[in-house]
């Protein structure tokens, strides 16, 4: 468990890296534009906005418009029915979970996390802290299993921050033992509500999770923001809570998540995936490195911490290269990973990705 | 005090209420045109973007070049020194204070609250009750001087909902007593970081608050969103708490933020308060009200919860007329509330928002 006390001790260092590479991004498009930027991030996210959205952007007017627009794009991308199911724009991924524990902590005793692979990431046991639940994670399902029962909320990883997706036999079988218990069952989904759609895997309301959420800046071209779905009733009272502690998506996001959602096509990450099939990463297992593909790009696995930091700053101020390493919000994963999802890295070689790794590490 | 639990009974009704009066507010829209609403609201808020803006208004890239302009703006905003202060966005005022109290959790034991009238905006004590704070509300400043001490957070509003402002004899009596004592002292100026300049009080940090919050979208053309302001050490640290729990404002809102706050005139609220000095509400009394005015618009005093609510709703459909009222977050204060400082309200005459009162009641 990460106690929120521990976790800030951190806090000086992590804000610090986090200003330095703001201050490389910036430098980088003063001197020499945005165009010597390569977000490799797969989380670049984006910003779709038409004419006609921005002169209903206003505080009252834009949630009007726009957050019936979201319920219906929201509850077709998790595969939904409009009839039982709604949608809604949180801040983000993180604000949706938080809201979550929140509104059911009142209900429930436990929180149980079912992770493809371990350790959660970090805003869910952060949550349950806040709230005195008693939080339990886990990669074997059978100890997930065990545990469930009516005073349980059961969270499911839909794919990890490194992109390592759960198995759908595991994820039905987690599913349907909730069900069978009448306890709540909440997938993350935060990459994998696309990830897993790659590999022909249903989306989380097909096959009956009561609740899921979705990042719509990861591997598509959306907002940073968290799509929260699921049955009406539960969405409602978890939206009501997020609404008081300010944790809902404002107008101008929520008019590009729907933007973001009906352009979004998988054949974006279809591509993404095949280039990670073809790219030959021997130059980097030759110069020392411990490589591993993800779906849609690959990660480095043999770096310390602080090693991992330094690559990343250095690839980016030599390079333009932006990883969540570098650029990450505090507590994110600090494993350097490359994605191949993001417009930017159609601008690069694999050469060029490959190249700036090795001589950052010298 | 108000406790979570409490409150989560008044859910349904406060969203249903909300959702009608976003369905209203489509509806004119859709059949009608934007020029068909008037919001009258006060924090219509608005969304300033220029072209240039939206290339860069991706996940990473778009904080760091619009977090270093909103830090400048926003030092600026508050009076502050940009050696000693530092200015941050939160997704909303309501998020930076959670952050703030949450943040200070483990250093504090006691939360003291000033406010100019009593009842506090519901989002400070329900932050306490998350994290085991005692709360005192108080409109008597020496309730407040007593309490006084190294343990404590001490709040001051400096103006309410309904627009009453602190008097700055009693601002800077607690402010003084706070930095004797060095306790740390918070000003809640979601709106009176405006208001208070109109009746020549001088910014929170020109006086040596610690910390102050305002509303981006409160008398000013900015996007809802918090602006959070000063001593660096404590402002980092705050952000850095509200960052795990994804509650910063994100690119989008914070180039919004820059831009309003870059082109704010006092001049607007100036005309406002001229327009209140000037118009004649007896009709409204003669038709029963109770009528106050407030420093830009006027309250209606004397009706109960559910008689605010359907005449809000009522002016909203028959009159295109946008209230907190009608169309407010669940917990916002139900008092009828005009406000002058609005584009639409310029729009209007005294005479057609006086009728829709009046016949919207019957």
């Amino acid at each position: 468990m990460i106690y929120v006390g521990d976790v800030m001790n951190n806090n000086t260092s992590e804000l610090n890296r986090l200003e330095k590479a703001r201050k490389i991004i910036r430098d980088i498009i003063k001197e020499k534009g945005r165009e010597y930027l390569y977000d490799l991030t797969g989380i670049a996210g984006g910003f779709i906005i038409h004419k006609t959205d921005l002169e209903l952007l206003e505080t009252y007017v834009g949630p009007a418009i726009f957050s019936e627009k979201l319920n219906e794009v929201g509850v077709l991308h998790f595969g939904g029915a409009p009839s039982i199911h709604k949608a809604v724009g949180f801040n983000r991924t993180s604000a949706a979970i938080f809201s979550t524990i929140m509104a059911l902590s009142n209900d429930i005793t436990n929180v149980i996390h079912y992770v493809p692979k371990k350790p959660s990431h970090p805003s869910i046991p952060r949550s349950c802290k806040i709230f005195n639940l008693y939080y339990f994670e886990s990669d074997n399902v059978d100890e997930i299993l065990n545990r469930i029962n009516e005073k349980t909320l059961t969270i499911i990883t839909g794919a990890t921050m490194d992109h390592k997706i759960v198995e759908l036999e595991n994820l039905k079988k987690i599913i349907n033992s909730c069900n069978e218990k009448n306890s709540i069952v909440f997938i993350d989904d935060a990459s994998g509500a696309r990830l897993r759609l790659l590999y022909n895997q249903p989306p989380a309301l097909k096959i009956n999770a009561d609740l899921a959420v979705t990042s719509t800046d990861k591997l598509m071209d959306g907002p940073r923001a968290g799509l929260l779905c699921g049955k009406k009733d539960l969405v409602d009272k978890i939206y009501n809570e997020g609404l008081k502690f300010g944790l809902e998506a404002q107008a101008p996001i929520l008019a590009a998540m729907v933007n973001a959602l009906k352009s979004f096509k998988l054949d974006n990450l279809k591509e993404a995936l095949k280039r990670t099939e073809n790219i030959d990463l021997s130059p980097l297992i030759n110069a020392g490195f411990e490589c591993e593909k993800t779906p849609t790009g690959f990660i480095i696995k043999n770096l310390s911490e602080e090693e991992y930091i330094n690559v990343a700053l250095k690839m980016l101020e030599n390079y333009g290269i932006i990883t969540i390493t570098a650029a990450g919000m505090p507590g994110a994963s600090k494993t350097l990973r490359i994605d191949f999802c993001s417009k930017d890295a159609k601008r690069l070689t694999d050469d060029y990705i490959i190249n700036a790794i090795i001589n950052s590490r010298i």
